[in-house]
């Protein structure tokens, strides 16, 4: 798995390995079993193991894997050892939520910062973060370089909002607007879909209601 | 695809046009190409005209699909027509979030109540919804009939709560809580996980990194 780019799927199951050994190192656990994994991330065993089986010296019959170990291999792959700090474009109800809820529990990351384009937000502070003016992004951008947006605009102005954060040479972004938004090539985006998980959901229950 | 089971790629594609058709009706525009879905999508062209072959009567040569046929069509697949009511259990930052954003844009959902263990919390009421004693949770549930419950509560309490609308037959659920949930048989259970989406962003920029 080092060294080649590694599926969005398996990315996924690593992320939710991380979470669980963050959990087990807290508690003081040294090892862990491909069955309490299972169990803790809804993914099968077999699956685990075939996950696991590249990092091969952290595993051992009868005791499982290795926490520490493990999680460092896991994150050297994920690149969240030192994670990117999270910037929040857009101080309103969602990302007011955002900040304040924090982001412990995601192994280091961390907000930075907030921008906002209304000037009686401008200017607080949320739960530590100080909401900045739209004019303060390229400063933040270019003296931090990688960062992760975090888009909770007002539906309408996605757009704006992603155009000024590509400018500005932010290229990783997580949308919780709804509005389907245009990137150019070499950046990423994301969506937080609440409607999309509803409309899901739906589905399921109508596939229940008919079987 | 009417009559058997779509998967969730498909679904999901669906519940964007779905969105995008909703978008055009508010506009007051009648027919939309499969070069406008695919563009505001954010889908190929080819996979959208696949995936709407099966609505061929609503695509013509030249004018494209007729919008509220279509959408009409696709909600009927999705069981979207009718959506079920949404309840969110926890009425804390993410909670009340939630609740204050509201569900404009997502075609029909609506919050029904809110419930919450606090009782400086219950009896409140956010956005137009009461926050409600989690005592009235079963009552709520049994007179509705289905709903989706949004779980929005703190870190550590998500499977006591998961268990609680399982107790009162609650079986569809989406979870803003980061710990993994038990469910049974038959319950279908979605995360909104804010921390492995940035992981895969810190993934794509450490790729980025090393091309």
């Amino acid at each position: 798995m080092p060294g080649k780019k590694v599926s969005e799927k398996t990315i996924r199951r690593l992320s939710h390995y991380a979470r669980c050994l963050r959990e087990a190192r807290i508690d003081g656990t040294p090892f862990v079993t491909s069955k309490h994994l299972s169990e803790r991330c809804g993914i099968s065993s077999a699956a685990v193991r075939k996950d696991l089986a590249v990092f091969g010296e952290f595993g051992k019959q009868g005791s499982g894997y290795e926490v520490s170990g493990l999680l460092e291999n896991i994150e050297r792959i994920l690149g969240t050892c030192d994670p990117p700090p999270v910037i929040v474009i857009g101080a309103g109800i969602i990302g007011s939520a955002l900040l304040e809820s924090g982001l412990n529990g995601t192994g280091g990351y961390r907000y930075l910062a907030s921008f906002d384009s209304d000037p009686k937000t401008i200017g607080k502070t949320i739960a530590g973060v100080r909401v900045q003016s739209l004019a303060e992004l390229r400063d933040v951008v270019s003296e931090q370089g990688d960062v992760i947006a975090i888009l909770a605009v007002p539906p309408g102005e996605g757009q704006n909002a992603v155009d000024n954060l590509v400018s500005v040479g932010c290229i990783s972004i997580l949308s919780f607007t709804l509005e389907p938004l245009d990137i150019p090539d070499g950046v990423v985006l994301r969506y937080v879909e609440v409607s999309t998980e509803l409309d899901l959901l739906t589905y399921s229950l109508k596939c229940r209601d008919r079987s």
